[in-house]
């Protein structure tokens, strides 16, 4: 890694992105046809489901599904309503006490852990009733590296979707680390402007005094520079073990990793819902769902490996707080910028060559967008 | 009554609505056009009326009317606006202090309870003004039973629309009983799902044990079967005299009713707002009120006969605590529709027999949808 | 001035607006397009400047501005974000702590209070960029009596804008009037029946029995009674200094006013937000600021000469309680005309004579609106 690299980036003197990106309504919409009924989703860790039923509901932009495990143990998605009356079937109410078949709190129709429609009363004497017609909706969905997605319209294997990155998953151990931590934030901005604010570092001296003494600005660089996955890896200046409030190392370093990767912290975009951050110690995700076109919630987790949660006295907190502060951060200007840009006037400004990942982000999502 | 009879119902095969009848603000306006602005409509029980002014405010959908008895006493439904700069006239701040005549709380434009223009100050000189030009907008409204409907374009009148259920409201001597108590609910369902939910007793074993154990769902029977007005009665079990949390009388039986009156329930519902259950001891009523497409709020009455409430010791708590848990239970399994119908993916599963007045309704809202 | 003028006044048998303009959001969009984009609006007196910036971050429909004042002294109005990547620039919270200039808190971008882009960082290796593409956005804006005033695409000075009203900012001399106090309502009614309640006392003796003592409604008169600026003097009655809840002077009088003006009060209403009511001895102020369809904020202040001010014992308190309790008495009427002409079945009526300026304020209104 080059802690030059970054001479040589350049944003192509690109513009940003036009004001209706984050404040029209049919740019939401059109975005919801092509580009968030087609990609692969991470929802969950497996460690998620509950531990009662194998079972976890969850919505997904307007759409209610929920995970269950087969007796074969693989994770299914399904659609979360009965295929007569369409009552929802599993909410977090009932998803402690499931038993092994899934049953419709309305009429009773039973369903199995693979879909399957296996009792339905009073409706034997329906001519044209087949049991077989009416299971439950499946929806794709796999695991990968302890992270369960799915997908609406498979294009592509989720393997071959990573591949990118898949080193990376493997080198970090991703699959088994577990979550120590979790926060959630509500944030009064476009998930794109998120996006942005993550692929860039020209904001750090400003916004993040404290991220910026640990990991310079200048020694960030970028391995993955175009399409859906981008990003890459910055190096810690030298008194710093990892991103932490006092930049000590908030877990065991993860076993493995080389020299420059437990120097560094790698900062990975997965279109259009993922940041992953390889820490030398930790995983860092930010899972980001969208509420409306100028509010996102974003999902925070902290993975550690196993060895480091059973030690005596583990303990996060240094990690925890330091990306909550910059976290807030971060919120606090896209915020600013949602405000600014939703303005009529708006016109777009040119961007620095330190902005190059996100001239990056804008052009895949607008050639996705379509 | 042959309480074998729903063995011979039949659904005939079909399925429910399509999730946008649920969803859709094209299908909601649509209702509001075709639906909610050419039926009779019961608004209030004629006891109602606020006793010191013989008035009453009412909003029905997004329209504010109000109810006056004028001086034959017969009760009028006026739109609750002045002639001269729209301002409301009748409302809960004023409606117990109005006069003989209604005022204009802006420039004193006043009324009589004909809705003739009487008082116009400063408009004497104002060449093009003519008082009968500038009465109030009068709504049909009929009294019928005791209930107050109004009509924006009747195409029948109250009696003929009602004729079907006559007798009922004769034999249950509907017109004499008073309101012994009332509950609101807001329930985050589309009121078709109420509709469909009372409709049918395929759900009572599952979500209704109480009322399963009172009157067993096989006991249920339909003599109307089509058209506007729907429904028809269920068997009392043996050791129960009504419906009520102890299955004892609330009240003292309705005098007159015939022998297997005297021992069934009849529920009735009519088009598009109003829900009558036919106890022995009493009548409940639910009239339904659109919110939007995903909410309704619910008023539900309980009227027993001036004998049962003048006893020393009345006490309908019995009967108000069965359907205010029974209710409950309903909007529960309604609102876990309206979140799977709402699904872009929701499609409509088959009707079991048990559901051939759903159907029935279906059909019939189909049709005067148009 | 002739107290028996409005005999002679007509509204020429004109009818109301109808319904729509309060209730459609199309009307709502054009007025937005054709009369909020193109008129001078006061935004805020120049005392209200942040004093130890010099800056005032302002909203004016759905845009954002701040006003700051250059080194030549003059006070400019600029939009409020970033060229570069939208961030809002000037807000609440760091309004009193900006220096000379203002500095983005994103990426560091930094203005003069010209305008001018004094520095951006990295941004020298882009070969297209150029500072002087990149200042900020300004709008027109000018100062008048005290008052600052904003103007998207000017079509004539403001001088020229507010010359039939130059001789009263003058003998009031409002320029040297400075905010004792400050009201902010907000009303559930469309800005318009707010312009049309204060353009006529018709309604004084059925609402304002207070107000209609110190100023009877038939010592009303005009001398505007076209155009953009509208209203005339009414008749102060012989007990009375000025509007108060005592009717005793709530401040010195203002001096050189003629024997006339120191017996009257001149209400005055500048399309399309802002009412004028010079009082002997102080002058208020109504700012309208549109929320949407149904909702206004209305600012309302109260200016008296510094004279007055300083001196000891100063209490405008029983000018201000007046004004509040007869605008409260404004409001709900102003409301219940919202709620009846949201009505879809309302019809517009007619005006009495003494509507003569609601009248020309409709027929301004309907010629802006395009």
């Amino acid at each position: 890694m080059d802690v030059n690299k970054n001479q040589s980036r350049s944003a192509g003197g690109a513009h940003g992105i036009a004001g209706q990106f984050v404040a029209s309504q049919q740019v939401y919409d059109l975005e919801t046809r092509n580009i968030f009924s087609s990609h692969w989703f991470y929802v969950a860790r497996t460690e998620e489901l509950n531990p009662e039923s194998d079972c976890l509901p969850i919505r997904f932009e307007n759409q209610g599904l929920f995970l269950t495990r087969d007796e074969a143990g693989a994770v299914r998605a399904f659609r979360n309503f009965c295929r007569h009356r369409g009552s929802e079937l599993v909410n977090e109410g009932n998803c402690g006490s499931l038993g092994k078949r899934i049953r419709c709190p309305y009429h009773a129709w039973t369903y199995d852990r693979t879909g399957k429609l296996v009792s339905a009363p009073n409706m034997a004497d329906v001519n044209t009733f087949r049991s077989e017609d009416n299971g439950l909706v499946e929806i794709a969905c796999e695991s990968y590296a302890g992270f369960l997605w799915i997908n609406f319209a498979p294009k592509q294997t989720l393997r071959e979707w990573l591949r990118p990155i898949a080193d990376r998953f493997e080198d970090w151990d991703v699959a088994s680390l577990q979550i120590a931590h979790e926060i959630r934030y509500r944030i009064a901005a476009n998930w794109k402007l998120i996006f942005q604010n993550y692929s860039e570092c020209y904001h750090c001296p400003t916004v993040h005094p404290m991220l910026n003494r640990l990991t310079p600005y200048r020694g960030a660089s970028n391995d993955l520079k175009a399409g859906p996955i981008l990003g890459g890896p910055m190096c810690l200046s030298e008194d710093s073990e990892t991103m932490s409030s006092n930049g000590k190392f908030a877990g065991l370093p993860i076993s493995g990793l080389s020299s420059s990767q437990a120097r560094s912290v790698h900062y990975l975009t997965i279109f259009p819902t993922m940041f992953l951050s390889l820490h030398p110690d930790y995983v860092l995700i930010h899972r980001l769902e969208r509420i409306d076109k100028g509010n996102t919630q974003v999902v925070c987790q902290f993975l550690f490996h196993p060895d480091s949660i059973r030690q005596p006295g583990f303990d996060p907190a240094q990690a925890i707080e330091f990306w909550d502060l910059t976290n807030r951060q971060d919120w606090e200007v896209c915020e600013l910028a949602q405000i600014g840009m939703s303005d009529p006037a708006y016109v777009p400004g040119p961007y620095s060559n330190l902005e190059s990942v996100v001239a990056a982000f804008d052009r895949h999502y607008l050639e996705t967008l379509g």
